[in-house]
């Protein structure tokens, strides 16, 4: 029987292992690592390079090959919420219950600490596949995570989210802005994952296929959660999308609606893995939480 | 006789041809990339892309094959410039003349544009390494560049300049400081050059040398104009660093001797070329440039 709570957190402790490894007693006395420290290391789901690592051993890869990818995928994941926590995008004092980037350190430094997470994320990569002599793979991974997490992925999302805050949106728009905003990146984590465990092109269709149906349950999950959570179990405000007359899948569709559309999009998901074997438990499982959690 | 100003030309042309590429019909009517286009074609001087073009010349190598991977070291130092004029860093109004990007947009669109062209020059860069099947160098250039314009890079550099606004720093401090604020991409911009050219390793030594001197000088220069220089020339204020109470080599060895400094600096450039033929004269040529400029 599958334990997901143990699987998560075995894999978390892995993840967080490495990504404290970044720190050295040397730079960790310098203020940009304290700020990348601080955001890095505060208390993240690590989804994502959770997803990479599940993906790889749904094709039979183990997690120690993907893990330095994984990681590098969570820096970027982190520098974007630095980012979109500045005073000029969201404007938000907590994340997971602790004071956000700009709010411990200040604005230039929080600035100053995602551009180097982001960057940091490209200096690991390259260096894991030089010294893992896998230079083509290599390239390939470094292709899908900056072309998600660039101009035409991830960051024209969080644009399409501040242009839309000013106006009336529709489903499929929202839908759009949210592939970029937290789609593609969810999808880069899987598909790197399937490609560095040389997943064959049938299963790494099927696996792209369930990726962009978690990515999306997971963001209209986000926005329920934002209408009906536990602002103690999620470590921040309740209720402020509608404060701020944010567009939502529960303000578009309705909350029942939009529960039932993310429970859609699970189950769609998990069919897509039915031709997997027992490896893909930890990704069938991953799909059901999402719909589950509450934080 | 090598004319040093039709080389420039010339070589910005390319860059600047190659640059409007990443802009199509499509992507330049929306507002990230409308951002991205204002700052990164606002008429920069294309010092670093030149430069690690004329290394691989230097190497007997050629500016076709080395003009992608310049551009998108063109793209880190734009975005670079597009943070540190930020309110919250040097809240400059200005640059070469026209308003920043956060002046001419806002201040989210201008951290997204910095992001963006960040993360656009690994795709650039991953790109073209994939599709030239020169994977191993690919990724060589993908880890100088990260890592100079990271954490351990240019990125502490800035941190370290706006921590040092608050105190007075010494002369030895100030030149670790623009080591890494500076120095460390134009260093890489030559490597990259030497690198991709298949220079020889006493090549790339005496290259990197040439490079870690001009990178000083050049910083030793922009000092210097910020004192005498001609606001018209310059399209920005001048005097601003002494207003500021800014830690620079006028303040801190008098202008008469950052100047000598400037001028051994290059003298000493130019000196680690003495065993490069004809090929290496853009390099010395723009050398002299450097300690000649007037903007």
């Amino acid at each position: 029987m599958f334990d997901l709570k143990d699987y998560l957190r075995s894999r978390q402790k892995q993840i967080n292992h490495k990504l404290e490894s970044l720190f050295t007693p040397d730079n960790t006395q310098k203020r940009l690592f304290k700020a990348m420290h601080h955001s890095l290391m505060a208390g993240g789901k690590r989804i994502r390079p959770i997803l990479c690592i599940s993906a790889a051993e749904a094709c039979g890869g183990n997690a120690k090959n993907v893990l330095d990818a994984a990681c590098a995928i969570e820096c970027i994941h982190t520098y974007s919420l630095i980012h979109d926590d500045l005073p000029s995008m969201d404007n938000d004092d907590l994340r997971r219950g602790i004071p956000t980037c700009h709010k411990a350190f200040d604005e230039a430094t929080a600035i100053l600490a995602g551009d180097a997470l982001l960057t940091l994320a490209f200096d690991i990569l390259s260096s894991v596949f030089l010294s893992a002599n896998i230079a083509i793979e290599g390239l390939q991974v470094i292709q899908l995570i900056s072309h998600a997490a660039g101009p035409s992925g991830m960051i024209e999302g969080q644009m399409q989210d501040i242009q839309a805050e000013q106006q009336q949106v529709s489903l499929k728009e929202l839908e759009q802005l949210h592939q970029l905003k937290t789609g593609a990146l969810i999808r880069a984590s899987v598909n790197i994952g399937a490609l560095l465990a040389k997943g064959n092109n049938s299963q790494k269709q099927l696996l792209d296929a369930y990726a962009q149906k978690i990515g999306l349950a997971f963001q209209v999950i986000d926005d329920v959660l934002n209408v009906k959570g536990d602002p103690k179990r999620m470590g921040k405000a309740v209720g402020t999308d509608q404060a701020l007359q944010k567009n939502t899948y529960p303000g578009l569709m309705g909350l029942h609606d939009a529960e039932t559309k993310a429970h859609e999009l699970i189950e769609s998901a998990i069919q897509s893995l039915k031709s997997f074997d027992y490896r893909a438990e930890p990704l069938r499982a991953i799909a059901e939480y999402i719909v589950r959690r509450d934080r």
